[in-house]
Parts: C-alpha cells; sequence; structure tokens
C-alpha cells in the first residue's frame, strides 16, 4: 500500500493535478494538512469531498506526531493520501512522515514494516514568483516573516536580506500565517481555546521589515529606492465575493501609500475612537489598539484582497527586460522605472 | 478571448492540473512548446492529443518571434492554450510573449487590441527539489551548467557556486539540454538539418563542475568534502522500459564512482577501440572522441537512466534533518554523514 503525499497548488480544489486526483481515489483514507482548508476558499473541504467522491479527514499540525503513527498504520490496509496546500515538500518539508514511514514498525509487529510514499508534486509560491517577471535565477534564499509580538521582534530574515541584497539577488518573503494559535492568557490558564487565524498582509509585512532594518541601520532598503512586487493570492481567480490575484510593483514606499488614511480619514478614525473611548470609559489601551489594528486590517484587505500575500524584495542584479515587464504591474505615477535607472542603475 | 500559458508538470501528461485541462478544452488552438515533447515520454504528443480531445501543434523555440504574432492573432478569436513543461514561468520566462500580448495591435486594427493572458502554474523542478530532503530555505540562486564544446567553456555559472556556497547555501544545477540544434558546419553550408538531442548526465555536470573549479582553483568544491543530490527524471513513474525517479545523495567523488567502468571494463574498451581502429584506418580522432562519448553516456544511462537530470550541491548551513533524510538516500558505503560531520560540522 501506499502512503501519497499530493500537493494541491495555489488556489483551490481544482489545481490537484489529474495525478494527483486520481491516487486520491485509490485511497481509502484522505487526510487534509489542517491549515490547508482556512487558506482557501470557505468550502473547500466540502468542494474537496464532492470532487474526491471521498469524505477528507482534518489532520491538525500540532498533533502530527500522535497522527503520523495512525496515517502510517492505516497506509498497511489501504492507500493513504495526505494532502497539503501548494507542494507538498515545499514550505513545510514533512520529511519526517517521509522518514518515519521508511522506518515504522506496526504495533505487534516483529520487524519493521516501512510504508511505500510517493509524492505528488505541485505549484507552489517559489513557482508562482514566476508571474512577478523577476527571472528565477536571481532569486536568492527565501525567507518567512513571523508576526511580532508587542515584546518579541525575532528579526534573523533581516541578515538573509541583507546576504541576497549584498550578491544583487532578489528575495521572497513569506508573511506570516497564525492558525490554531492559542493565546498565553489562555495557556497559562489551560484553556484550549483557539484565536481567530491572522494573516500577515503586505502593509505589515513591509512595515516589519522597514522596522527592522531601521533598528539594525542596515543600508539596503531605503523605501523610497528599494523595488518591489507584491503579490497576492496567487493562482486564484475571481469568484463569489472573492477577488483573483493581484500583482503590484513599486518601491516599497508606494506599496504601503496605497493603504494610507488620507487626512480626512485619519481626523475621521480619531473621531470615531474618541467617541467609542466616551462611551466606553474603561476601554484599555490595548481594546483600543486592537480597534486601530482591525482598522488597518481592513483598509489592507480592501486594497490588496485576501491573503495570502507574498513579497518580493528586487535585487539590484536587475535585467531590463525584469524592469520592463514590472513596469506593466505598476500604479500610475510609480517611479518604478526612476528608481531602476537611478539607483539599481538598470536602464530599460 | 484568453491566451492561457499552462504548465504541465514534471513528468507527463497526468502532470496537468484539473483547471490548466479545463482551460485546454475550452480553446479553439493548443500549442505545445516544442522541446517539451521531447523531454517526456515519447508519444507524449499523441497521449495529449487523446487526453485533451484536441489537436496539438507544436510552436518551435527558434521560430517564437514569428508564431507570437500568430498565437495572439488566434487568441482574438478563441481561446488559446500554449503548453509549458514545468511551470510556465520557470524555467524560460515567456515575459516576452505575454507583454506583447498585452500591447497587441491586429494588423490592419486602429488601436491596440491586447489579448487578456492567464498563468496556469505547475510543479517545477524548484518545487520538486523539495525530495531532496533539503529545506527550501537554504537554497541560494539556481544555476545552469551548460555543455561545453572544444574551444568554449563558458563557466560564469561558477562564481554563483561560490556566492552560494559563501553564504552556506545549497546550489539547484540545471543540466544543458541541446534540442533542435545545428552543427556549425551545417549552419556554414546553409544546411538547415537539426543534430540528435543531447541532455547533459549527472557524470558530464559533476565533471565539468570540477573541471571549472580546478581550472579557477576554487576552494570549495572538493570531490571528496563536497556533498550533493542528484535528482533523475522528479516525478516519473516507471513506465514501460523507462525508469521512475531516482534520488541519489553523496559526495560529488561518489557520484562520479557510480559509474566510473572498473579497471577490466577500461581495458575492453581500449582492446574495443583498437579492433575498430584496425578495422577503419582512417578513423578521425574526433570520431574516436564521439565512439568513446556515447560509451560514457550509455553507462550513465544504465546507472541513473533517463534525462532530465538534476543536481544540488550541498551548502555548509546544513540542519541536522537534511543530513539525516539526505543519508536515506545514499548508497551503501557512502560517507554522507561522516563528510557531514567532519567537513560541515553537522552532526546527525
Amino acid at each position: 500500500m501506499v502512503l501519497f503525499l499530493i500537493g494541491l497548488g495555489l488556489a483551490d480544489e481544482q489545481d490537484i493535478t489529474l495525478k494527483g486526483l486520481r491516487a486520491v481515489q485509490s485511497c481509502s483514507r484522505v487526510y487534509l494538512e489542517s491549515y490547508t482548508s482556512i487558506l482557501f476558499v470557505d468550502d473547500f473541504k466540502a468542494r474537496m469531498e464532492k470532487l474526491y467522491e471521498k469524505e477528507v479527514t482534518l489532520a491538525h499540525r500540532e498533533t502530527v506526531e500522535l497522527e503520523a503513527d495512525d496515517i502510517l498504520l492505516a497506509a498497511h490496509t489501504g492507500n493513504v493520501a495526505f494532502l497539503v496546500v501548494g507542494d507538498p515538500l515545499s514550505a513545510t518539508t514533512h520529511s519526517d512522515l517521509i522518514m518515519r514511514a521508511r522506518t515504522f514498525q506496526a504495533p505487534g509487529a516483529s520487524a519493521p514494516t516501512p510504508v511505500d510514499v510517493r509524492i505528488i508534486h505541485n505549484a507552489s509560491i517559489t513557482t508562482a514568483l514566476g508571474s512577478s517577471g523577476l527571472a528565477g535565477y536571481n532569486f536568492g534564499q527565501t525567507i518567512s516573516v513571523p508576526f511580532w509580538t508587542e515584546d518579541w521582534h525575532p528579526d534573523s530574515w533581516l541578515e538573509r536580506i541583507g546576504e541576497n541584497m549584498g550578491l544583487g539577488l532578489h528575495t521572497l518573503c513569506l508573511s506570516d500565517i497564525k492558525v490554531r494559535e492559542q493565546s498565553i492568557e489562555d495557556m497559562s490558564r489551560g484553556i484550549v481555546r483557539y484565536q481567530p487565524p491572522r494573516y500577515m498582509l503586505i502593509p505589515q509585512l513591509i512595515r516589519q521589515v522597514l522596522a527592522a532594518a531601521k533598528e539594525h541601520k542596515v543600508d539596503y532598503l531605503d523605501p523610497d529606492r528599494t523595488l518591489a512586487v507584491a503579490l497576492c493570492r496567487m493562482g486564484a481567480d475571481a469568484e463569489g465575493g472573492r477577488r483573483g490575484e493581484l500583482i503590484v510593483a513599486g518601491t516599497l514606499a508606494e506599496l504601503l501609500s496605497y493603504t494610507e488614511p488620507t487626512a480626512e480619514e485619519r481626523a475621521a478614525d480619531e473621531k470615531e475612537d474618541d467617541a467609542y473611548e466616551e462611551e466606553n470609559p474603561t476601554a484599555s489601551e490595548k481594546e483600543m489598539d486592537e480597534r486601530r489594528e482591525a482598522r488597518a486590517v481592513r483598509r489592507a484587505i480592501a486594497f490588496w484582497g485576501e491573503p495570502l500575500h507574498t513579497l518580493i524584495l528586487v535585487g539590484k542584479r536587475l535585467h531590463p527586460m525584469e524592469v520592463a515587464y514590472g513596469q506593466t504591474l505598476t500604479r500610475p505615477g510609480s517611479r518604478w522605472a526612476q528608481v531602476a535607472a537611478e539607483d539599481y542603475e538598470v536602464h530599460n
């Protein structure tokens, strides 16, 4: 029997390959990596079940240790599918599951009973980045930018951007996803309750990058002189109320400016906050911060649309063809070509 | 009407996505990037036509300038599909075709008549490299190693390996493909005749890397102290006489050793060459070199199987988990773990 690790591709249930679909249909059990289900359309699991004509079971990442044995045992009596958004080995490698499969010993067995593993690859953000017009050869290492908390600002990724920039290479910046997270308060009280999912959006991603750059006083992330390409919902079609893929090129400052409130909006926000504080005199600073945060998220989504958002920081080893293509992805008034010429010394 | 650029994925016609297949079926014309057809199974085009229930037309890369207008014009009267092996924007970007589509003006039209372009992504070698067990985050820039000729040894890629190695990053090395190439002799005589397709195989790829390293006296590609993972026919199933995917980890010297002739084989080869020269006293040195080359190719294919072959050079920013996984991909007697411990200072 076979354990299939099957990539689901970028956007919805129609992105599975024919080979992947045939494999799923041969399986007696179908697991879906749990956070996958939230990334896509709301009724993703139901749509998969209809397409596969199979029941799909959510496998939660935090219990994968336990569930791995269950999955591997099931693969002794029938084929088992483990479905993963994107490519099954790209973001999280799942190499632990594969190694356990290779050395698996079923309970009660006197010798190893390894499970045959087959990988069915699919598109991931590392292939979709071609839609930026930037050449795959000119990318350096990929980084992940995690959400900062009040007292924890991890920024080891900044050094990696610096390494790429030092070689003139582009950097793919993946944004953080928080799914099935518990609050510290709940955990300390032993309450199992999950926070609503959070996805880092373009403005927050850029702000964190710039904040880290400022803190470490690096010389390579000037918001007015650094080009970037924002990639949102790659591979997604517009459907129902959901927007399709959006790609915008510009300087970091420009990409930020698209969601900056106007002076009037800012005044209205402050007025609204004042009114709220008057009505709720006990409102804590934390509560007010959450209101402001929610407002920023609404503005970000109004322009950029729903997650997932990804950002490419453009390195100086830039080709005129990349500049020309990027120009077609800019908004009116963008300084893209000017910065490419002046700061990147690439003339289109 | 829409011009679809559709990725075919890694190995055969079943690797297209459901979305890609649906798009093809909506098209009145279906073009296949010509060299794609040779990469896969022999009867790939016929299998595609059967699957799609459509005629598929080969689009040759060297005439794409001319054919682009034809393709864009066709996209005004019906949907058109342009099929590409792997991801449509990964290896060759096709950004030229997309930009022309956006500014297209049909003959006789008085204003631009742009064509709507839709990309349907798929797996490429940049997602499949996850099967090496090496973390995607630890890869630097990708390089392409071109075939050397007698008097042309391009090696600018060596510097890029050095840049990656300097940061401790892994390097994905794509091997050269020569399809529909003309010989210099034929070209100078104005004869249009194509050479048989050639694919760089693992031993030749490693030998060129080591030769360039020796010539430039770099200190980072010692064959006994550099780890590598060879990836062959990623995503392919064994089928008919064709072998499925093969992944082998080891030192560069080990990967080379698997196709080294034994002393007996070497003696037999020489004897055979002597006999041939005796029978063909006018045989040129070039002819004899071609015999030796053909023999090396046969030996390479006997061990590694058919193309495509890809190599990952392992950088020093290596995680114990990557070492443990790589160990499962080694051949008996490999010094993988020892070199990881001694030279990479990573202990599993």
